[in-house]
């Protein structure tokens, strides 16, 4: 029997649900491993970390990341660390996203959110926690050398701060609920939101693999592509969905007046531009001189997912 | 004219103010430098970091950082990127500590604090960016090797976060709060809340200047001292200061019933515990083989501080 691996390198039709059912599980047994205990005190803090992190998320970034390292034939141990940071980094973001002062999320996954659950100061502190140990995590990396682990640093953090990453997206995005905005800003927004750290994944998985710049390159606006394909679906999901498929409010985006693809488009026209983003996400694969039936296959996957 | 630096390194009267005066001046112009322009986009996210690393902070863990650097004869300008990162993280855990859900201080160093001048919400965000330039400023630190980056990171993020650092402080005190605690619970949560990231500042700036081990861990005794001195200071301020005199409501803690060394010890045993921790740092010291007058006069600066 071939072992998933070989299988990757080989078949041209892609197991995608067999590879990411099993990034996620070693990712969630890594970040197990990583995260405190709940045992260990402070324990109300370090239960709601937890909390956070395993509601059942899909682990999209590790995911990629560990996707881009594949394809590019690093080896898994060498990106667990990096994968989990990433997580922590959007765990993170989602437990403040949620707080009352920010979206004011009650529900995520189905489930009550961090502050609900557990109070707002904690999860303000669990938040600040994650984004610690995420850089924590990558600093003592060994399967790494200190020269990647810095690279992968420096480039992490820029995904997830200001002015290039998703904090500046963040308080775009606040700053855009109380007015109309441009379609380009939007996409701005998007880009800096939801494609910064997305792109720093496909990206932190190339670099371990120590790639080429022109792949380093391609695998960047492969990513790029691919954020705006996530958000955008993520966008037509909360129109079109129920609460049922995404385990959230749907809806609530369009009733806050938040800036929206499907708002500021109508469903029509969004459809049309998920096909066109996908297109060009495909055609950067191209210019990679590997097999990229992997990466090709999450951005199918994304198209054309529903919840 | 001799220089500051031979002052220094010869006279046994270690000019401090001097030496803070110009650690102040140069960590604020490398802050200047580091932070994202207000005139950047998000400029509203921008302005409200500035306002709070901006707010008239004595930079008292960069001048640690860069003291025991220069005690070890480490080059300033290998410390100054290390010395600016912690005073990044120590601004972010004042902007959260201050907010509504947590210690809910409108008032810091007599201005208003952040989510009062900026909103809650891009007050979460602004702490979210310093904590994320902090680690990317040492990732990207060129005046360092790789190697000592990663260590520093390591280091540094360790301190900060949870178990063993400022964020499991800050949730111990948050639980400890709501009822009474004996003194070694409340040593602890010092140790946790105030004494990590100070000790990581000073054993930063001797991890830089490659000290001895034997160094290092007199260092890190010295630095938990004088962590200690400084939160019991700060504690006894807060009874018998003015607000005038500190920046801030005093007896503030007191009234949320917060476990305070006056509370819990009176002010006579608190200035008695004072004394003899100060001894502690001093005897630490005394196991340096170098000069060591700079970080004593620190020492002696804590004990003497009136704000």
């Amino acid at each position: 029997m071939k072992t998933s691996s070989e299988m990757t390198d080989c078949a041209p039709a892609i197991p995608l649900l067999e590879f990411l059912t099993q990034a996620r599980a070693i990712v969630d047994s890594e970040l197990d491993r990583l995260l405190p205990a709940e045992s260990l005190s402070p324990n109300n803090l370090h239960a709601a970390i937890r909390w956070s992190v395993f509601a059942g998320g899909k682990r999209f970034r590790p995911a990629l990341l560990l996707a881009a390292g594949k394809t590019f034939g690093a080896p898994r141990e060498s990106l667990l660390a990096s994968a989990c940071a990433l997580e922590m980094i959007h765990t993170y973001s989602l437990v403040h996203d949620d707080l009352p002062a920010m979206d004011n999320d009650d529900l995520r996954r189905g489930r009550p959110t961090c502050h609900v659950r557990f109070g707002e100061a904690t999860a303000i502190l669990a938040g600040d926690a994650l984004l610690t140990l995420a850089f924590k995590t990558i600093a003592g990396d060994e399967k790494l050398s200190a020269t990647k682990r810095v690279v992968l640093l420096a480039e992490i953090a820029r995904a997830a701060g200001t002015p290039g990453g998703m904090v500046a997206g963040q308080a775009h995005d606040l700053e855009a609920e109380s007015r109309n905005i441009a379609p380009e800003e939007l996409e701005k927004i998007h880009r800096l939101k939801t494609g910064a750290l997305i792109i720093a994944a496909a990206r932190a998985g190339a670099i371990i693999a120590e790639v080429s710049n022109t792949a380093l390159n391609a695998v960047t606006e492969y990513a790029g592509q691919l954020g705006l394909l996530f958000q955008i679906t993520d966008d037509l999901l909360d129109v079109t969905a129920t609460a049922e498929t995404i385990g959230k409010t749907p809806g609530k985006d369009a009733r806050a007046s938040k800036a929206t693809y499907p708002a500021l488009h109508g469903i029509e026209a969004t459809r049309e531009h998920l096909a066109s983003t996908h297109a060009a996400a495909c055609a950067a694969l191209s210019r990679i001189d590997r097999p990229t039936e992997l990466l090709r296959s999450i951005a199918d996957f994304i198209l054309e997912r529903e919840a």
